[in-house]
């Protein structure tokens, strides 16, 4: 903390500097010079060992790479810490059942008011200390890796409170069924925004980046850091893009995300889980024989069969949305009495799964990570409960008491379904992107186990034939498959194949994912975070050309607001002050005069407050093309130009702002704060 | 070839069209209309019946995922039969060699003659034809993904060419140790642009699509069809972009490289090579402890050495490039008698190899598939020479008659560093990835070995101990550190993985490569195909960057050529024919008068053609915007904004000019070629 204040000072001072380098330069050690500031001589010695650290560092390269590394780092061991919280609370729990064995009323309560109560929670805590901590997060950030600002979103609040809140969420078990990831990648921007500030401050201010670099390095960071998956996160920080992904980015990312992947699995293995850095969903898999090639067509079904259910999933989850803001009840507690909202929904969820109710036939007694590992086995369950022998560990939740796994598994599918879009009502910092996975490995077991079925009945029960289908393949292929079509992506397919170390499978899945992504993405429907993105009326661009695809032709010169500010050439003093009184921008455009309108180009806010501060002792009344630099304006735009291309080549060139002009005549600016403005009118229309 | 002679001629029917629509249609079957066309009954059948299939095939879905498809599966077949062929002739040699046993100066003669003679055939063959067929073709690649337009490189005879000169470099085997995946991904964008051609024509005029979408997808295929590794092709096909990766290419990427590679891995099942779709390097590492937590830090280690290695070879590299082009004996053999130099280049180096000679120390008898299977072998080699035992299969050729691993390794490493770069300068179709490949998988082969030996060393020889160290591992490590290093990009490290189906060691294999890639890029130094690039003066923007780092940076005022061609309002048609012949720009620029210069905005060739036919008929006499519409300007530069900006807008906002205006009067014009231009002038300035 002392630190972040020293470097505060220490950027505020270098700011200063380059906004008035014709001041007195300040010493070498100016605290000393501050004589209302306490303990002078200690800062000064910090200071100075600080500056020739940050000069050693600076030697063996840029220091936004040690802030990448640090991302890496603190992201992972964030993630370490909560998966630790969660797995403890989650232990508590089950210790708490087992103790109350025998006392089915006591057992029912523990059941469902434990999870009841750390959801309703994490609901009030959440909303309120920081009411932008629920839900998923990967739809603001989306838009923010779009360009838009929106700091409520990335302020360490709100990073405290998603991470509590998450924690409580997650240690509610499978009885939610909600999942890490989309937090989690929230999470990594905001300590990514947060390392940022702290890295300008620290930098040389000639060489200032771009915060959106460390947005686009943290959404790669987010979900290798979340299950030790490094390339598979750079790929969705690649898919997670608005329209292009600048390649300069690319290094950093891998770079990072490498660091928190290795810093996770690091912590895995030093605290006994493991014996060395593995995937965290090891599987063992036949590797002689994975698959034979004509069971490809059986993939490519198992993709398509997922693609129509993420159809059917993606349909209700948005008819559900919508009926949570027009029903007035619901649309009601859920803006007033959150807490007892999610509580309540909670109960109902835990109240169905539990295990001496019908939570029997979905496997309720697992957690998420036991539900995927069980369903990834690679044995074949129904010979087991075929042959009646002895059901060995991943059938003994599966098919308790005898149940035929073609009973529970149809019967998960089925309540999973309805019962996860009900889950995704619930105001609570919470992923939807594992339970999806879950889900879509069930269904991919179920095809799996159906077809090694089949081919037993049809070729008799030699041991041969029953080895020749592997339905744990099957299951990793419909995670795959079912969580790409649900969220218009492909890199799950990576994803699912860094997650349990399975490369023999990585055509198929590949396949898989493609096919359902096919399926999906037909007719333009919007994705899963797509509906989020329309519901919240977030302005981000190719979620509102989905719901009205002809918005973002709009032409710019329909949407421009008001005239902007702006300056003559022959302006004087008191028209400048006018100006950057009532103006915000950075930039101000200067026309030849007020008639003409022709663009000049335009001054510097920082230049005309200089120039205010000077003339105060000068006195002198110079016009503005005499006093001040009027800088030749850099890309303009006609107002024939489609909303769209000014939003491409806003974020594509890094300009702040674009001039829209007509035969040399200004009529407006677009800068990004513009920018979301017409993009949340057009939101409006839709 | 009689469907593309009919679509072409359906093309330029559909072209016609949309350039004349106020003409009567044409009748549903024209070919009967044209009385000098032969079998005109048959070619009307034939059009019903393709116009049929091309509807009942766009109901699916676009025509462009059918070409992305065809491309998957075509670059595959040629890969195939690339490796089939090549296979028969190394066994052909083999053969040969072997009949000979005894006769030492026969044995001599056809070790150095077959592949002089097939070198100095490929370099001929290819220089004869196509002589833009030679080299590795990625330098060009990478210019024509940047929007540079080089037909040359993308015509039908240099893939002949390249097909066929190919299979003679890689025939000539492990002598001249050169690889296939450059002219590889070369030959996959011919094909890529040949299908786009064919798709441009088959679809509807509306549906146009930019010819670059198939280039960078092609890209992808190539990596993907040349080694059955569709993520890696992906990520390659993102590296190999200049500055901006669009979203749009990324699914067609992931379709067409999963097409390519599941046809090539099913093309070496049904041939019998191996019994499912496996990976091509499939290795048999120990899966239940793959490598010790401490010894990423070995990995990191053999990362900074393979980025010092590789600063050595891209060093004498640049040297033997300069070299070439400044010592006249050598720039004129190369002009001149390209054959005769590949001929006696491969026999030196041949003479070199003869495994009676030197080549018994370097494994010379391997082919290049085996050189690398066998440096991944999970097995400790100075064990097996350590305790005299037999030696088993991948240490027969490394250590010949009992030559320890200790000589051979290093002396391999040594030798095939300066041969590599010597090879490098023969004009032939090759590619220079695999051999880096091989070269770095040796480099950690030695680390690993030399590791594993100390540790045995240190704790004595208890069988323990020896497994602890995998060096096949410490292989891997290397060759995607090492040829990611040479080449500055990262996606070696997901192709190592790929190639040997080993998802363990994914993370050391990054971190490797990270550090490699660290070392390599400080400085700015150019990468492989950077060097290529300067030496051809290829008009690519970010190669020119790393030479002179200033030159992007010139403001496109001071590079504009001469005045454009431009027209005023007021006008007339004699004005208008002789903008039309003088200019051969599909955008003229319509200014308020010559006086003035004041951009209105522009017209399109094809009305101004237009008009003038009509013209003809009505004999009027208006004026140019009476009688035409002159559309609006899109995005307006001004001169000083840098040509880095220029490239940067023009390839990503998909404007074919742009207009660079200062306070509104027109300065000139930005295109493509004109573009083009830029960049050359540029170059030569370094």
């Amino acid at each position: 903390m002392f630190v972040t204040l020293y470097l505060k000072y220490y950027g505020e001072k270098n700011s200063g500097e380059t906004e008035s380098p014709s001041e007195p330069s300040h010493n070498d050690s100016p605290l000393l010079w501050d004589p209302w500031k306490p303990c002078r001589r200690p800062r000064a010695f910090v200071k100075e060992r600080l500056l020739r650290l940050r000069v050693c560092l600076g030697t063996l390269c840029g220091m936004e790479w040690y802030a990448y590394a640090a991302l890496g780092i603190l992201t992972a061991v964030l993630s370490f810490l909560m998966d630790f919280s969660v797995s403890k609370l989650l232990r508590a729990h089950q210790w708490l059942y087992m103790k109350l064995e025998g006392d089915i009323l006591l057992m029912f309560l523990c059941w469902t008011l434990y999870p009841a109560c750390l959801c309703a929670l994490a609901s009030s805590f959440s909303h309120s200390i920081c009411p932008f901590s629920t839900g998923s997060g990967i739809p603001e950030v989306r838009a923010m890796l779009a360009g838009i600002e929106m700091p409520h979103y990335l302020s360490l609040t709100n990073m405290f409170t998603k991470f509590v809140g998450l924690i409580c969420t997650l240690a509610a078990g499978s009885t939610v069924f909600l999942g890490k990831v989309g937090p989690f990648v929230h999470l990594s921007t905001m300590m990514g925004a947060y390392l940022s500030q702290l890295c300008t401050l620290i930098q040389h201010p000639k060489e200032e980046k771009a915060a959106g670099e460390m947005l686009v390095v943290a959404a790669a960071v987010g979900v290798a850091s979340c299950f030790g998956t490094p390339i598979s996160g750079v790929l969705f920080s690649v898919e997670v893009m608005s329209s292009h992904f600048a390649l300069k980015h690319y290094c950093p990312c891998f770079f990072s995300a490498a660091c928190g992947a290795v810093t996770f699995r690091l912590f895995s293995t030093w605290s006994g889980d493991e014996e060395t850095l593995q995937a965290l969903f090891k599987t063992n898999f036949p590797s002689a024989l994975p698959f034979y090639p004509l069971e490809i067509l059986l993939f490519a079904f198992l993709g398509l069969l997922c693609g129509a259910a993420s159809c059917c999933y993606l349909l209700c989850h948005r008819r559900v949305l919508r009926f949570t803001k027009t029903w007035p009840v619901l649309a009601d507690m859920l803006t007033t009495q959150r807490g007892l909202y999610s509580g309540m929904g909670v109960f109902f969820l835990a109240s169905l799964t539990f295990p001496h109710s019908a939570g029997q036939f979905m496997a309720s007694k697992y957690t998420m990570k036991q539900l995927l590992t069980s369903l990834l086995d690679s044995g074949l369950w129904c010979a087991q409960s075929h042959n009646a022998s002895v059901p060995i560990d991943p059938l003994s939740e599966w098919s308790p008491s005898g149940t035929s796994v073609w009973l529970s598994l149809p019967f998960f599918l089925l309540m999973k379904m309805w019962m996860l879009v009900l889950a995704c009502t619930l105001p609570l910092p919470a992923g939807y992107f594992m339970p999806v996975f879950v889900w879509g490995a069930a269904l991919g077991r179920l095809l799996g186990e159906g077809a090694a079925y089949l081919l037993m009945f049809a070729g008799g029960t030699s041991d041969q034939q029953q080895a020749s289908i592997n339905p744990g393949g099957y299951a990793l292929a419909g995670a795959a498959a079912f969580s790409g079509a649900v969220t218009h992506t492909l890199s799950p397919a990576l994803l699912a194949v860094e997650l349990t170390g399975q490369f023999t499978h990585a055509v198929p899945v590949l396949i898989s994912t493609l096919l359902a992504n096919a399926l999906a993405r037909a007719g333009n429907r919007p994705s899963f975070y797509d509906a989020l993105s329309l519901s919240k009326r977030l302005p981000y661009l190719p979620s509102l050309r989905k719901a009205g695809p002809r918005l973002p032709s709009t032409p710019i010169g329909q949407v421009l607001g008001e005239k902007p500010v702006q300056l003559q050439k022959a302006d004087g003093p008191a028209e400048v002050r006018r100006a950057v009184s009532s103006s915000t921008g950075a930039q101000i455009p200067v026309v030849d005069s007020h008639e003409s309108q022709v663009l000049l180009g335009f001054v510097l806010r920082s230049d005309l407050l200089r120039l205010l501060r000077h003339r105060r002792a000068e006195s002198g009344e110079k016009r503005l093309d005499q006093a001040c630099c009027i800088r030749p304006a850099s890309v303009l735009l006609s107002p024939h130009n489609t909303v769209q291309q000014a939003h491409t080549i806003l974020s594509l060139t890094g300009a702040q702002t674009l001039f829209v002009v007509d035969r040399g005549r200004l009529l407006g600016l677009v800068t990004w704060p513009e920018m979301k403005r017409i993009l949340e009118d057009l939101a409006r229309e839709i």
